[in-house]
């Protein structure tokens, strides 16, 4: 038994979207141990969609689609799949409920076109889909042939594979040979240097260990296959073990643990607090702290001093000290990070000024400098000095600037 | 006449990549005019690839495949292409000698496995890969197919095709008409509201109008077809002015823009300044703000007050009403952005104060409702109340957040 992915959508043949979905739905189905074949990418054309229809029964006997449940007229998935399979579409009263709730919720009314969200094939189960308004459907038009149906918006399709699809495929005999990951994850080493440290491991049957780098953070994915969850966690825990040990503080978590999280355990264990000052990031890093629900705990706030008279009014920097260092100097994130802390009476004070470019740069002071200041306890206070590069952009550049200043906190609180 | 996008590659089925090669290859294709309706991944098996060319020769008469050129035994392409059309393999010697050289560039020697690469079906010109040791091939097995290879890695195949395969495929007389697309962006309106508002264009044939929505924005992209860009933008001019007409204040820009840049452009042009002060969205007002290169303009900073003690001690926010109406309440959403205004001295004074999740909702206050401030000339303040609803999850909750409040600014520049 195999399956096949049909990703529905005009905008993927114009390439207006990168299909992330079908490669979550790979990884989703790797582990479950579903093999899948194919996948295909088809526009919102009911002749064309039937044509796929057609030839995916053929090949594979579970189809999950996405994409093409939305209320306009060009999202034809469930009328096609029900037309092919010449089944009647039933209005679901439960479903248009749903809708109206959702939509009272956002304070709005449900229009004519949602309802088209509710004609669901006879015989079909509703998916129920807990963050957006397209339900999928769960439905087997003959005996050897399971179809389910998702939206194509990324994280309403994930919630609904994990809540729904995965017991369901379970209960059919799925999943009984788990390949179970951790993702390790490491700060402040380069993908090479991390995969030769580790050289020994890359080619291991099972566990598998495998090297991943994006956006300054490299990542290590250790996977085993066995019967159980257990099993497979006793095959992945010694290399795993082993890995940490030789990273060292290069490694700082594992699967969905982030830097912003990681050191939001370790102030809360030690009952400190954290407030941040930020100039070329302008309020990222504080964004990255408070994504971590529960982050009141130990982050207080900061100070977005993009401009020098926020720097000066509110932070404290000495105009002098602006004037001749310039605002990207270490000495302007020393005092940003001394005044934030003393400012809003934190354990901990965490700065970031540099040069994200892609103007602003010069022959001494390039795009991608960036000075990290971090005053703690003990009127303590220490600088640090990073040259991202120009060619990283601004984007990246931002992005590793909070993520390094994080870094830096990390290692001082260990 | 169509073309089908085939990507070739194990790894694709696992999950292990995505396939960022055929979004690329899509949108060189709508660049060209070039019509295709089918995009499909299949494994590095022969077998399945010869189904895979079976199906698409019969739907498509260009046929791109991406992967399986490589050294290693799993690369199956060339060969399978060849052994499909029934044509022996030919080693070409100026393969071998350019593989050598490469190697010899780098200080290294070329493998036998190697030889492979040099392996091509009789009849076939080789699309040379200037980055990489794998060539393509461009051939026309029958007089109404032709077939281009390239390999998988996305640097070295969007070089081959711009250097070799344009020009080949303008040769042939594609590119004459090309396609031209606008993305108008709406902020405020449902995708269904908007869809049923211009429901009139939906079914244009040239220029074609198609609603996408993503987290909160609903985006309409008009497409035209025409012998030159200019022609294209001739039809595609009157259509967008009427939808913006329609659409009016909903509308906030087209393409490239997002709301930071529409607001940081008004706020530009009246020589204004702007200063936030953020609590549940912790920073990231001020990081889509300072996305913006250049922003230092008009924007000064901000102050992250995601603690009491800081909305009273830095914005000034009164703790009797802290006491009183709590901290997300529509007057501390005001003294919030009076006090930032005031602090930092700038034109406007933006504010957000909500409950982002998954905990800390009640009965009266669910998690999803969100106040904005917004202070403005002449000590005037006024507030806006939200209720985004606690199935968004916190991160869209914050997202929403962030760019509600840089809206409500929008519109109170215009």
């Amino acid at each position: 038994m195999t399956a096949e992915i049909i990703c529905v959508g005009t905008e993927l043949l114009l390439g207006d979207i990168l299909n992330s979905n079908a490669q979550y739905l790979a990884q989703q189905l790797a582990k479950l141990g579903i093999p899948h074949y194919y996948q295909t990418v088809v526009g919102d054309n009911s002749e064309r969609l039937k044509q796929v229809i057609e030839i995916a029964t053929q090949r594979a006997q579970i189809l999950i689609f996405t994409g093409g449940l939305g209320p306009t007229p060009d999202d034809l998935t469930c009328e096609t799949i029900a037309a092919f399979f010449n089944s009647p579409l039933v209005e679901r009263p439960e479903v248009i409920e749903e809708i109206t709730r959702k939509y009272a919720q956002r304070g709005r009314i449900m229009t004519p076109s949602n309802r088209k969200q509710a004609l669901i094939p006879q015989g079909a189960e509703i998916l129920p889909n807990p963050t957006g308004t397209a339900p999928g459907i769960i439905w087997q038009p003959r005996t050897d042939l399971t179809i389910l149906t998702f939206p194509g918006v990324p994280s309403e399709m994930q919630r609904m594979w994990e809540v729904t699809a995965v017991p369901y495929l379970k209960s059919l005999g799925w999943g009984q040979e788990i390949i179970y990951s951790r993702m390790l994850r490491f700060w402040g080493i380069s993908e090479s240097a991390l995969a030769e440290k580790v050289a020994g491991y890359l080619n291991l049957p099972n566990p598998t260990v495998a090297p991943y780098a994006s956006r300054g953070e490299v990542k290590l994915r250790v996977s085993a296959k066995a019967a159980t969850d257990e099993q497979a966690r006793e095959l992945i825990t010694p290399v795993e073990q082993q890995i940490k040990g030789i990273a060292g503080l290069d490694y700082y978590g594992a699967d969905d643990d982030t830097l912003a999280s990681v050191v939001g355990e370790l102030l809360r264990s030690a009952g400190q607090t954290l407030s941040v000052a930020e100039s070329c990031t302008g309020g990222g890093l504080g964004q990255m702290l408070t994504e971590i629900s529960g982050s009141s705990d130990y982050f207080w706030g900061g100070v977005i001093s993009y401009d020098n008279s926020v720097k000066e009014r509110i932070l404290g920097v000495k105009s002098e000290d602006l004037a001749k260092f310039g605002a990207v100097s270490s000495i302007v994130a020393e005092q940003m990070a001394v005044g934030v802390r003393s400012h809003l009476a934190t354990t901990w004070g965490l700065s970031i000024t540099g040069i994200a470019g892609p103007t602003g740069g010069t022959e001494t002071k390039p795009v991608g400098l960036v000075y990290i200041g971090l005053a703690g306890p003990n009127e303590e206070v220490e600088s640090f000095e990073y040259r991202f590069g120009a060619m990283r952009g601004r984007s990246l550049i931002r992005h590793l600037s909070a993520c390094t200043a994080l870094d830096n906190l990390r290692r001082k609180l260990l």
